[in-house]
């Protein structure tokens, strides 16, 4: 089954290519794919959205790896974990929160058997010497159970999920810009009340954003608009036609985003 | 057979990742290929231009994936174009011009048959949801021709041709600068005649420049000198020996470039 | 058997892609692995170190190629090398020196039998006429001594090793800077006397740094503290947990680093 890659590594140094070798060296038929090495460094959340956003598309029993790892070679525990009809690889820190949020069925166990690692273990590079060989081993059909004893709670991060003010706002958040710009909040379907496509009102960094398009280039509307758009992760983005929502709004990730519903007064 | 992708989707988000995990989930044994995923955002001509380049090194029924797509959701068709021996799959927005300029015996389709896609198919991702599965498809077996009606007229670009001035000028442009900082002209070895390989007078950005090189570095010419030489997608460039010709000459893309041939006056 | 492809072309050309679809035409079934392609132009040295910490992670019989090559289409030999039951493929100009400092037992050829070339062969454009088509024909099987004749000195690079001061110092140097900062010496474990794990001192731009830590975050440590560590690749690192040492101590790769053990006077 394929192996998917996703780290802080960049994809300047070596780091990436020798965890690669190591798979290769124990599942030679294995596909590796690259979801991306582009986090920022030590950055949990943002590899835990990125993984959220792209595990779905992946066939059932794919391998995540996930190697965004401030504390390797110190006490946090390298796991496994199987969730969603997949498997999940990588340090107990918080990457796997999100899939865990969603998935209701999960079970995860501690790699303890360094029979599945490549030796000597280094003390700074657990990408090549546990992830990637455990990956590969379970690639080949190894039973996450084998991995180690069972994991009962896996670190969690903050939920995303927006909460309601007193007055019926919806508070949430941008969790996410992407390389178009788009600030992706973390207000899902399940936060939209039925039958009120048409009448709300957004804020977020001093703008008020009231159009919800089914497409990034509706015909008849402004170019240079502002506007709300569900994206393919599943969550409310915001977006500009052909531009940059983060440059036209001039927010970032983390900045406060306030919605609701019904006609103004 | 393999699959290549390029898009302008960079590699920093999920979106290159989730295209591959469908593919996969399709097409388990193929092998996917990135050619580039930094084409400019939205920039039609350079996706156009650097799948001209990659192509021809592609073993015959090679399936290559484009998105660069400004107008994913609204009215314009994803195809399927037949071309070269090779399967073509994006939308119709021209990023296939110069393909169909130099392939004679082409054949388009629209992707019409929602069988091939994967559901529910979101409104900004077709990517995910329309390209990668169809490419997944025709990789794994399926004709071009079942994944819809005809399309007769596939998008075109303006032609990468230079006009030829009243004087006998050839007027071109720089159509590319890549990574080293070589500048690639529109003219092609059918726009050089027969026997004048040493005498021409190339302006471009203020420069004038006299020399074509068959080396990068040849032995006894000056290092700092800017010659053109025959590049490997078949165009003149403009090159500087150890260094940047877009620096040297402060010039960009579309930047025009004028050449006659003969000895000067 | 897996081709890994070291480059510095960047990833936003068609340059790659190229050299992966020619890959594909010979040897259909070969795993193509990236390690990198943002080597910095031309930077022999850079490629050198890349693959030497690189391939000790890939199976035997892996072929890595190497193109950085500034001396494309000149005299330069283009060649194999038989080393560490690895096979190597690129331009005959330092890229395989540490390599070759390391393995004892290596067998160098040209390429010469142009049965094994792309045509035509472009004068620019090696990687992809020359050296992917030679890997893809090693990948599926053809012995290197088929490529041409024996090499008997390939070129090397001045050795990544200190040398030792009059006063017992280790004069050494910084000879890689990753992507989180750390900052990689030329001093390795031979270099390290038995039994003084503790007492040492390391002067590198200006600061002195006296603590070998084990990982990069220490129970108990200083979280600002400046540190050695060995790293994944056998050499002694500069750190700073959590942060850039790079910066902190504003360097860059070819620094100084003096080192002396024993306690200070």
């Amino acid at each position: 089954m394929p192996v998917a890659l996703l780290t802080d590594f960049g994809t300047a140094d070596y780091f990436v290519g020798a965890m690669k070798g190591v798979i290769l060296a124990t599942a030679p038929d294995t596909r590796i794919i690259d979801i991306t090495h582009q986090i920022p460094p030590q950055d949990i959340q943002a590899a835990a959205f990125t993984l959220l956003a792209a595990y779905p598309a992946f066939p059932p029993a794919s391998v995540h790896v996930v190697v965004v790892d401030p504390g390797v070679g110190s006490e946090r525990r390298p796991i496994v974990v199987e969730a969603g009809e997949q498997i999940f690889v990588g340090p107990d820190n918080g990457v796997f929160g999100y899939v865990l949020d969603r998935e209701a069925e999960a079970r995860a166990y501690r790699l303890d058997d360094s029979r599945f690692f490549r030796h000597p273990v280094s003390a700074t590079f657990h990408g090549r010497d546990i992830f990637a060989p455990v990956a590969a081993a379970l690639a080949a059909g190894a039973a996450p159970a084998e991995m180690g004893p069972p994991v009962a709670h896996p670190v969690r991060l903050p939920p995303l999920r927006p909460s309601r003010g007193a007055d019926g706002t919806l508070q949430a958040s941008i969790i996410h810009v992407d390389h178009f710009g788009n600030c992706i909040t973390s207000i899902t379907r399940d936060d939209w009340p039925a039958g009120e496509d048409s009448e709300m009102e957004l804020r977020v960094g001093g703008s008020t954003i009231r159009s919800v398009r089914r497409f990034y280039a509706e015909a008849g509307a402004a170019r240079d608009e502002v506007f709300a758009i569900w994206g393919s992760a599943g969550f409310l983005e915001i977006s500009v036609d052909g531009g940059s929502a983060e440059e036209r709004l001039g927010i970032r990730r983390g900045a406060a985003v306030r919605l609701r519903f019904g006609a103004a007064d």
